[in-house]
């Protein structure tokens, strides 16, 4: 991983990474349709939450040493105090019954990612992505679905705490989508189905490919995004690093679909970068390994049988 | 995990961890096989390494505020300046042609992990149990044939880097061995074939679920000591948690044999208690979570549309 990173970022020896976690906030019209346990108001009240500290992401920025950046990218109702404004609209539509965005709508929100990415690249090593968005892991379902070819009774879930109903629901919602949006041209499906969170994250991997930054990704909606990026563009996921398997269980058919392989397998499912986050951890930890680590010649360590030592 | 922590603590809240890692070494007579790429006073090179803290596991000691304890259950030769003397032997005899090590040294063995455990179950909350021992996953593979019903071949990898006829060597070696030593009593298959280091660690095993301490397995060696446990206390892996799934070849069938689930998936393959280390670094990381993360009440955050707020 680290060597991968240095590659990333050019520098041998790799540097001490400088992280941050860019959590990408937005609503979703589809909430309309009763897909999540949680009223829309919830993601303002998080992304308040993020500003003042106090969740998971907030204490994992503290523990690790990152800048927690909190993008309001289309909360619904009036800006917060303190998040970053980069509102491409006021929530989306509800992708049941019309796009949840238009195509400029769409390439508005990935130039939010583009744009934060290329300020990134300047201030950090690597990113973890994280999102804040009621109704997001039913857009992230209808993606996996539109752009993996998935059924949608395997892509959707119980998101954060849907029960049986919930989730029935969710899978009649988005096969009605899928049935209504039937284009599969790239970008008109990540308008079709949204979120601007979702498409802000793709700029972000799309930027992050083109700067060589490193992005790590979360969990079920930061893959989403790694769908539209590498829709968008083939070699899109060059610099991103898939950091945890989540407890959603459309996430493991995502990754297939992704051909990736996640690092932490820890039954998480709480979204905010909090997987990527534990990832870059382990980047901090790896980066002082190199530089702290003695040689086998310095400490004194004899050579194997053959002529040449072994990868230990 | 945090849940689990706290439980075997007896603790609630979960108190932040005060973590250790004991690194247990030893040397192995079967090393006269040629089953290994590295002569056997490497096992007290690197011993001298951990006391001069360059190795690996001293960075990541260092890095998470871990205490390192390395043990001498049974270098070969002279003992090591700085090193904990709990020696049961001058390294193991050649498990090929005799039983590595009397039934009384077994129990001598067992007895040294379950005194550090009372030791440790005093000044922490929890500990990475690691090894060193050239010569070892030889050790390991034969017990995992021996506890698992594995085959020889399915057991045995690269270790720390053979090459293929080094791998058929070793492979060779069980073989015989397993034909050698015909009885299935546990204990005298532990004294079979070896080695003191992981006797030691299935001590601490023993101990830690004894006295209600946390004790994190690292890879291959530290599980082939838990089939060890196992079988001598069904009950002993009740405080156990696994780290990580290592590239050894044989650890994926290891953990099945044992049922057990690790949380990372970096494809490591450096013992000492790495992979250890590294998961107790997500321990702290969730216990400050724990401590610091606001209450959904605490930040405002509206009720779900049921009367219970769901598990996020």
């Amino acid at each position: 991983m680290l060597v991968e990173y240095a590659r990333i970022r050019g520098a041998e020896p790799p540097v001490t990474p400088r992280g941050a976690a860019y959590i990408f906030c937005g609503d979703h019209g589809v909430v309309a349709e009763g897909v999540s346990a949680w009223p829309s108001e919830v993601t303002r009240q998080m992304a308040m939450n993020f500003v003042a500290g106090g969740a998971a992401i907030s204490v994992m920025c503290r523990h690790y040493g990152m800048t927690p950046h909190v993008v309001d990218v289309g909360i619904a109702g009036a800006p917060v105090d303190g998040v970053r404004r980069m509102r491409v609209g006021n929530g989306t539509r509800n992708f049941a019954a019309e796009p949840a965005m238009s195509l400029d709508e769409a390439r508005w929100a990935l130039d939010v990612g583009r744009t934060l990415a290329a300020e990134a690249a300047e201030r950090y090593d690597i990113v973890a992505c994280g999102e804040m968005g009621i109704g997001n892991t039913t857009a992230a379902a209808a993606l996996l679905c539109a752009y993996g070819g998935v059924a949608p009774e395997e892509a959707a879930g119980a998101g954060a705490g849907s029960d049986a109903d919930g989730v029935r629901r969710k899978v009649e919602v988005v096969r009605r989508a899928l049935a209504l949006h039937v284009s599969r041209e790239p970008l008109e499906v990540a308008a079709a189905f949204g979120g601007f969170e979702i498409l802000a994250i793709a700029g972000m991997i799309l930027g992050g490919a083109q700067r060589g930054l490193p992005v790590v990704l979360d969990g079920f909606i930061s893959c989403a995004a790694a769908l539209v990026a590498r829709a968008l563009e083939p070699e899109a996921l060059r610099c991103v690093f898939y950091s945890h398997r989540s407890a959603e269980k459309g996430h493991r058919l995502m990754l297939e679909v992704l051909d990736a392989r996640p690092r932490l397998d820890l039954d998480m499912r709480l979204g905010e970068g909090s997987g990527a986050a534990l990832l870059i951890g382990i980047f901090q930890t790896a980066c002082r390994i190199y530089h702290e680590m003695a040689t086998f010649d310095g400490a004194g360590v004899s050579r194997s049988h053959g002529d040449e030592p072994p990868e230990l």
